[in-house]
């Protein structure tokens, strides 16, 4: 894939979503396997119309970095599936208690809690069973593969997302605080999105510069990511997102618009995503599909 | 330790415990890393005195193939991390629903449901991050590594603990049936149990025959454990469990006592820790404790 120029933005990512669809199927067969139940719930969930844009940025830093799409396939669905199971789990009753999700009721809504909860623990777990297995990441030196699963797990874990829900659970409906929001983007969102590029890049043998560079990319689209998430919710259309518009603002949310506005969250947005593509200086054409998706993170719809 | 003769089984049970409860009181600091809520959560459960068996297990096998506690201890408290995450789950409302464990009120009971299941999530997280650790781990060949986070991935996910768990809260209130029993038992009890002796054996870097006969025991002393553990479920008295008996007949659980009566279940487990002995025979006095362990498991109290 890496031979063709890049001219469009949403072909490279409709043929690297496509990619990523096919390898989460095999990887997820839900025929053959016991028990049917929890296979049906994991299936529904991976399978409700997701981005996909975590893989695609482990896959397009491989790329850049000399690796092909199917060297990372693994770890790249891995990232999906935890990324997946944090939705499944972020939904249920006891947390923000949703009910749609991508416009389609919640996993907890159409399977019931207990086998949301497990559907949720079943895809964490899967995730480091495929990103610790050297058959379907062969190729890949092993130090490479436990440095690429302990970074995600960190970027996850405690001090990770978990840390992130925890206080975006506990600050609902306190006083507006700049540093705990800094806080919660930067653990719920920013460091997930920043892993999977240093994934892609670490298993493609990166050198330290361009490590660097991908890791300062990743930092400023993750927390422009998160500012237009937060924008959407306030502004976007029910029908784009497949959920409830206004819902943060409802539930007393700390969000960036409600902290400093629509229109400084907009503008902090499109700040970050201009030093996000000045962070890819040293890449040439390779890096084309980066710089277009900073611009389309702060610019899209849903 | 490993030069000191084997005596008694309970100082080698208490010594190998203090080692691995140590171990994970530095592995899960509690103070000073923010959020705090999650790390009081997560250490309630952990440190809420449990048997750890499991952890025992890892350092044992890695003891009779010719490592030391040390080496493997990274692992051992990673086990016990998943052992911890899958009960606090289990007992949530959606699930079991039990209110005491350990004689102590269930983790969801004093911390709410939100903060049990991120408890679990960042105790299943932070066991892959652990076991991933070229750091805490140096001195194991890394793809001994890879294969062993993998192995317990696959006892811990969809076809081992978490199919257990579904098929479990399904057959509740069915009519009793032999087969199901069985899976629900191999599932939820006797795979972690059997992977925690393979993996003190891989990371020992033992040979076939070795792993292949401490997989044998695993197998029959994992069962053994859960029939035993039905057993203390009717016969047991709440003081010594920490938690209500006579449950499982109350939730018409699908038990082994419930399906084949008591005097057999005895039998049945006495049979599993004799053959689990044999299992041991290429063995010298290096595998005595694990010989010990067999009768105790059978003749447990608690």
């Amino acid at each position: 894939m890496r031979s063709e120029p890049f001219d469009s933005l949403d072909r490279y990512l409709r043929e690297r979503k496509e990619r990523v669809d096919r390898a989460l199927d095999g990887f997820l067969p839900g025929e053959s396997r016991y028990p049917d139940p929890v296979f049906r719930s994991v299936r529904y969930s991976v399978f409700a119309g997701g981005k996909r844009l975590r893989p695609v940025l482990v896959i397009a830093a491989a790329e850049i970095c000399g690796a092909k799409a199917e060297d990372v396939l693994p770890v790249a669905c891995a990232i999906e599936m935890i990324h997946t199971y944090s939705l499944i789990h972020d939904d249920l009753p006891a947390m923000d208690d949703d009910d749609f999700r991508r416009g389609k009721p919640t996993n907890h809504r159409v399977f019931g809690e207990a086998l949301a909860i497990l559907a949720g623990d079943a895809l964490l777990t899967e995730a480091f069973r495929l990103m610790t297995d050297r058959g379907a990441m062969r190729g890949v030196p092993p130090e490479r593969l436990l440095d690429v699963a302990g970074e995600i797990a960190e970027a996850a874990g405690f001090s990770g997302m978990i840390a992130g829900q925890v206080v975006d659970i506990a600050s609902e409906g306190k006083p507006p605080d700049g540093e705990t929001l800094d806080f919660i983007h930067s653990r719920k969102t920013e460091r997930m999105i920043t892993v999977s590029l240093r994934a892609g890049a670490i298993l493609a043998g990166a050198e330290a510069g361009a490590l660097e560079a991908l890791t300062g990319y990743g930092r400023r689209i993750g927390l422009a990511f998160q500012i237009s998430d937060d924008i959407l919710n306030v502004e976007g259309t029910a029908e784009a997102l497949g959920k409830g518009t206004g819902s943060d603002a409802a539930r007393k949310k700390l969000t960036y618009p409600a902290l400093y506005g629509l229109e400084s969250s907009k503008e902090k947005a499109g700040t970050l995503a201009g030093e996000a593509v000045r962070c890819l200086d040293r890449f040439g054409d390779e890096a084309q599909p980066l710089r277009a998706l900073a611009g389309y993170i702060v610019e899209r719809n849903n």
